[in-house]
């Protein structure tokens, strides 16, 4: 069965996301450099050849409004690249990628692809003199395909627009970040992005078989395979997940779908007396074997803003709260399995297998993010630990908390490690104040001490750069800039990003 | 918990397996070059000087039995490698494989590594003045973290030594190919191992989460990460699995596991009135949604072989043959509904529960490899094609069979997609005859031209490389050749392997 499901192209909302509380905040980011263009900032007359060039190729396509190009020097990270792009393109075709690649080839001048603008490192942000090449409009389901279990997608499609389709035919697609109703497909690829679901279905990656990729001289490659085994040469695919857009502008992405899965979800909330017991809590679950789909988190500063934000009430029955789910056939008994763990660990437990109230607490969840917005302006890490080296990090977290006078408020994908220590600091700060990112650093670097990486989802972006080389070492940054330059010899594409050299 | 579990060091058994029926076939592979050294043959005096060093700095280690050194020129592919290799190194550590980088890049001199000598498609086997490598003394488990659900082991582990190490404490390790109890970790890993259960339970890459390897020059490198998300910039990781010895040695390899799955496994076995009703009736299992752990499709030629190698009659019943297992906490229901699949297909369908018969049953399977080489000499193919296109590569492979005089006898992992088409050519020939060449290209290109991919698990190496550029397209196979040259810029590493030129 093969079943073309596009809709019309819907028009592009750049930079604020539709749900978007408020226009992102604006900070910058400690110790980068002025420019966030790389080396090869273009010369004015090239910037305005290139752009008669695109308007000649591109009519209708290109956007050069300051008011919109002005929203696009940010997303979600509260990071703002330096001045103004040079202009928004909105491909509407992998011909229209093409062209635009080979313009900035011709011209020298930097490309930032971008979908719905939601990352969290500053990827997307387009800065002074760039082109931003929106893949929002390239949006189609080209295939729905049950009998081999993929479908076909354009980059710019929303992840929870195309769920709504799959649903229809028996299917979902496992990759499940928060952002899901607001980001796109090829962003969470872009990002190799994480999520809720990850312990038991995994990250992006698994989710990808195949990719069509535009490379800056405009040539078109297919990358990864349409059947589940290939091993033709070396892993462009996997490569190319989580490249954050310093390889190649993802055009087509060919992936690998789950059948529905059946039954009733039993949902379970546990409050605990501290973090640390939840945190312990957790770490036994997964210790169990049993796995859930979803287990989350909460501290008790995320408690009270969740709370306070949505209006159910999380925080008055404990200081901090597990949010479990399990799923398939066996999902029952493993709640249950799972009930026994927690209350062996000091939890006060409560189940519901009524879809309603569950949908309800994991949408709490997922306003975690918002909630915490509203307390402040934020600054969200992403630190990522083994399983059983979460009471430590939560304890470090509280140590640093104390010790710096920081506000830090937390939410953890308990069931992966995956940890979102968030600061909140007042909105009446420019910046990110000198004492977050201090901080911060004792937070990444104690991350990586205990076997850790300093983001688990959220990617590298600007935001994080300036620690890529600590974590993956000399000759491993090395490489991975080799990669870079083989890739775009000029550095054009996403200039400045992940690698800050 | 935290257990090394690590055994004595065993002894080195080079090229020829322990269950190996008799010594590998001889046969050269058509249209390549003489030598496969690859450009940077080393001198005589450089080749005395290199083992000169590698005698001092790993005393004991060093292997030049010209017997040795034979054996090492093979896999279990055909393929024999020109000349004798310079010397077997039997690496014990890190340290050592560090010392053989640094010397083979001192003096110019190729390194292959090496596991069990199991691939199939050459890209384990050393050539003329080449040091090979072998991981098999590394062959400890180093942690096994339940809760991390994770082990660190060294590369030269057999699989199934370390699934019957795993099994006591409550996990496994999926990559499942059919070579498991005489192949090697490493191997695996180099050559992203497929197997049975691919299709349910995915490919080897997606069960590693870390991987530590040597570089060419002597250093070394940690690529990905301890915890189950980490997006720190480019995935090498993923880039080393599957890069068949041409990038690094893989020396620690960070294991993602999963818990025992509980319960009954039903197995289930159907004959078919010819190949293609049975390959449909694949497809519509498929289709249907229900996921099987096992699928396994063997033809005429294939059971005839199998029944004659093990004794279990499975000939006299159809001319095709469906093997599946179902798993998990809902095996039955799921096994109940592929029987109704199966029968609206023309299917005579028969099902057991009981642990034993179905272990036989798979067995057998797992025997087809031998059972091929009991008939003749053989070419083994791995064209891996989309699911639903199945029925079409079975009848290319009947077209071509008929037409062109081969005799080509098939299995294949029908859950996945994946067929290993078999000629069988005469024990007098000295070389693979042209006219099985000349048809195994028609069905690589079919393959290719229906969405599939010429090798889906085994890899390029020697056999396929020929082909790969037409699969990749040029461009993508000069960035291939691109990441090659950054991380091995002498090409010392498995020269001529995966890359012809």
């Amino acid at each position: 069965m093969s079943a073309d499901v596009a809709g019309a192209p819907k028009p592009l909302q750049p930079a604020v996301s539709p749900q978007a509380p408020e226009p992102p905040q604006v900070a910058e980011f400690p110790q980068a450099p002025k420019s966030l263009q790389g080396p090869k900032s273009p010369q004015a007359a090239q910037s305005a050849e290139a752009l008669d060039a695109l308007n000649r190729e591109l009519p209708g396509r290109v956007v050069t409004d300051p008011a919109v190009l002005e929203l696009l020097r940010v997303d979600r990270s509260g990071v703002v690249a330096d001045g103004l792009p040079l202009a928004l393109v909105e491909a509407e075709s992998v011909a229209d990628v093409q062209a635009v690649c080979r313009i900035a080839s011709a011209f020298g001048v930097p490309v930032v692809t971008r979908g719905a603008g939601t990352g969290l490192a500053g990827g997307g942000a387009g800065g002074a003199g760039e082109i931003v090449l929106s893949t929002l409009r390239m949006n189609r389901i080209l295939e729905v395909s049950a009998a081999n279990q993929l479908a076909v997608v354009q980059p710019g499609i929303l992840n929870g627009a195309l769920n709504e389709e799959l649903e229809g035919h028996g299917f979902w697609w496992a990759p499940d970040p928060a952002s899901k109703h607001i980001s796109t497909v090829g962003g969470n690829i872009a990002t190799n992005a994480g999520g809720l679901l990850c312990a038991k279905y995994g990250v992006t990656r698994e989710a990808v078989l195949g990719l069509k990729v535009v490379l800056i001289d405009g040539s078109l490659i297919d990358v990864g395979h349409r059947t589940v085994k290939g091993v033709t040469g070396l892993d462009l695919c996997a490569l190319m997940v989580g490249s954050e857009g310093t390889l190649g502008v993802i055009v087509e992405c060919t992936l690998k779908l789950r059948p529905l899965v059946p039954g009733v979800v039993p949902t379970i909330g546990a409050y605990f007396a501290d973090v640390g017991s939840a945190a312990r809590a957790s770490a036994a679950v997964t210790a169990s074997g049993i796995q859930p789909a979803i287990m989350e988190l909460m501290d008790a500063g995320v408690l009270r803003a969740v709370s306070a934000y949505t209006g159910v009430d999380l925080a008055s029955h404990g200081d901090s709260y597990l949010l479990i789910q399990t799923d398939g056939a066996n999902a029952v008994a493993e709640a249950e399995g799972i009930v026994d763990v927690l209350r062996a660990n000091g939890g006060t437990v409560g189940m519901t297998t009524d879809p309603q109230s569950a949908l309800t607490l994991v949408d709490v969840r997922r306003q975690a993010y918002a909630a915490k917005e509203a307390l402040g302006k934020v600054l969200v890490e992403d630190v990522s630990v083994p399983r059983d080296k979460l009471p430590a990090m939560f304890a470090k977290i509280d140590e640093v908390a104390a010790r710096t006078g920081t506000t830090i408020v937390t939410v953890a994908h308990a069931g992966d490690g995956n940890l979102h220590p968030t600061f909140i600091y007042d909105r009446a700060e420019p910046v990110v104040p000198q004492a977050v990112w201090d901080a911060a650093d004792e937070l990444f670097t104690y991350a990586i001490s205990i076997g850790g990486t300093l983001t688990g989802e959220h990617g590298v972006g600007l935001l994080k750069r300036q620690w890529l080389g600590e974590e993956l070492g000399e000759r491993q940054y090395e490489l991975q800039r080799g990669i870079k330059r083989l890739f775009d010899p000029q550095g054009l594409l996403n200039p400045g990003k992940v690698f800050a050299k």
